[in-house]
């Protein structure tokens, strides 16, 4: 595999105050780095997944997805896509899980493993694990050329964000989303079915991203709401419940805000009992066919007295008013809404961390990579 | 199907403060009640889940679980045992997500639904829709005879709970559990697997679990350590790992704290950040091979800071130490321990919202049964 590089000198900020905010800001180019070459007359091209790929993916009939953390939440949401788009099985596990119990490998299955440093430990003993179950290949989607996932793993996609510093993961994870879409559509396309409109599609995104990173002050404004807060509750539906979970986990990670996410449906089953004032609730709301139970959603909360912030399509008629805080998105394809809403989150963590004074580049207890179990 | 009944009188809390901790209390009789007449010889009998159940349970080569809250997290638990001890592929999905999502159904897949009360709105929403999916048969596990997910599905098992009044779900869980665990076994068995010594070890749930109960006094003395937080972190590894989820949500529901739980080999993913004094820790730690796992994620939190409070077999050499509270528990086989885990979590939540003065029986905003979305 020849790779174009994108460079990132690894010590300079570029005149951002932190690496996670300069990486934020890097999306766009990382995102044109990572399509480079790969998308050609709205088909994806065989070899960004390395030589041999074509004959593997055509026969894929089920695909196992292991990761941990954010690499996780971008297997979530693939997993819509798998089995939308490809109308294949998609399974998708915490890697310290899939690698301590007996679980069944369907036939013809591909074992896709996702990490930035390649080197996360339990996701790689996963991988060797797996190569004893009878997987028909190994597929790893990583951000480090000559890293362990990469040699050890049969087909790769190499990501081409860039290095990434800040210990909360931005860029690689709408990396890895973008690398899960050109593999879904690939297996699509080798299995004869038409996705040209998507896959042509996939060549918005630096653009829709560079966007969204233009809510940046509005969104610095909003963050001094939650300083003070010690809890959040994320909120999304189909592929925003994964985004919601990623929200969730940045501000963990660098907030130290008890956030968390469930997918809204959820919420008459419990969560909606710790929902006071104290507990502001962030929903990601595309315009898409689940907004109408998003907005009921909304109102139970709303009615308990909890603070919403929404993030919300210009074109889905909401509007802010007490109790609700609209931030609107640019419209958006929904095959894209989960990378470009990712965006406004990834800044929220950064600006409520940056007030709260946290080291946002390196929070506490927390490594880049976690390469040891 | 008939079936016997094992009578409650729905408005007698039978001399307990209230109807949750009588339901605590009386998941022995339910596991008796249960059981009764579903295991002979150590197998378990067919008509468990109804007549013409050998059939289909001889063709299941797949099964799709799909169910909300407390029932989604008893689906959870039951993925390990299918694939494990079945031997067949098992997906878990949120209700609310499956139903608004093109999902894939592999071949000869059964669809069970889990509902205490067979009317859960979005289950019962799913299982129409799987209807059209082409799904093998529909299996649900259900304490409402006459309920709608009864009468519209193919095979049911009936719970035999009794009547559960406290919002929060106690005895159906462990009922739930039990009857998974029968599925599981009744599919594996007949489909030519030896699982009698498994099989026999069901019977010793009823016994094991007063044993649990018997550590009521010791968790009303623990329950004085929460009652001032506002955040707590559940851990488990495995089957385990649904169980602390569980833990979480019942201390949600009726305490009003702020609970997550996490698989425990995440911790470094994230949830790290957030362990200081304020957050304590639960841990569940049956004496299994993933024991020396989770002392490690231990020794993680302590060295940061926080307080653990670990439910822990008696034969696990742990013992309490500063920062560290140890709850023996009493040695059980693995596959029944995710049912003798719970009880002490859910003592744990009872006294702790007993502390606290919170509405036990009727948490705010909450409903017994979401019977609408």
């Amino acid at each position: 595999i020849t790779e174009s590089n994108v460079t990132h000198d690894a010590g300079d900020k570029a005149g951002y105050r932190h690496f996670m905010l300069k990486e934020i800001h890097e999306q766009p180019d990382s995102l044109r780095a990572t399509l480079e070459g790969r998308v050609t007359d709205g088909r994806v091209v065989a070899e960004a997944f390395g030589a041999g790929s074509i004959d593997i993916l055509r026969q894929v009939q089920a695909v196992q997805i292991i990761a941990c953390g954010t690499s996780y939440h971008a297997g979530m949401v693939a997993r819509y896509w798998f089995e939308e788009i490809a109308g294949i099985p998609c399974q998708v596990e915490i890697a310290s899980e899939f690698r301590y119990r007996k679980s069944v490998v369907l036939p013809n299955s591909l074992l896709v493993t996702i990490s930035q440093s390649g080197e996360t430990a339990d996701t790689l003993a996963a991988l060797r694990l797996a190569k004893e179950l009878g997987y028909t290949a190994s597929l790893t989607i990583c951000n480090a050329p000559g890293s362990s996932l990469v040699r050890e793993s049969d087909l790769a996609y190499m990501m081409r964000a860039g290095v990434e510093i800040g210990v909360a993961s931005t860029k690689a994870f709408t990396v890895q989303l973008t690398g899960l879409l050109l593999l879904t559509m690939s297996i699509a396309q080798e299995q004869g079915k038409d996705v040209k409109s998507a896959v042509q599609l996939l060549n918005q995104l630096p653009r829709l991203v560079e966007r969204a990173l233009s809510l940046s002050d509005q969104i610095e404004a909003l963050a001094e709401d939650f300083a003070h807060k010690h809890h959040a509750l994320f909120l999304g539906r189909g592929t925003q419940y994964p985004i919601a979970m990623e929200g969730a986990l940045k501000l963990k990670e660098i907030s130290y805000i008890h956030a968390e996410a469930y997918a809204a449906g959820e919420l008459k089953h419990g969560p909606l009992a710790l929902i006071d004032e104290d507990m502001p609730v962030i929903v990601v709301a595309p315009n898409n066919d689940l907004l109408e139970k998003l907005k009921s959603n909304m109102e139970e909360v709303r009615a308990r007295g909890g603070q919403l912030y929404v993030f919300a399509d210009e074109n889905a008629e909401m509007e802010s008013e007490p109790g609700i805080q609209v931030i609107p998105m640019q419209s958006v394809p929904d095959l894209l809404a989960p990378v470009i809403y990712t965006v406004p989150l990834q800044l929220l963590s950064y600006y409520v961390a940056l007030i709260k004074g946290t080291d946002v580049d390196q929070p506490r207890n927390l490594a880049k990579s976690v390469t040891v179990e």
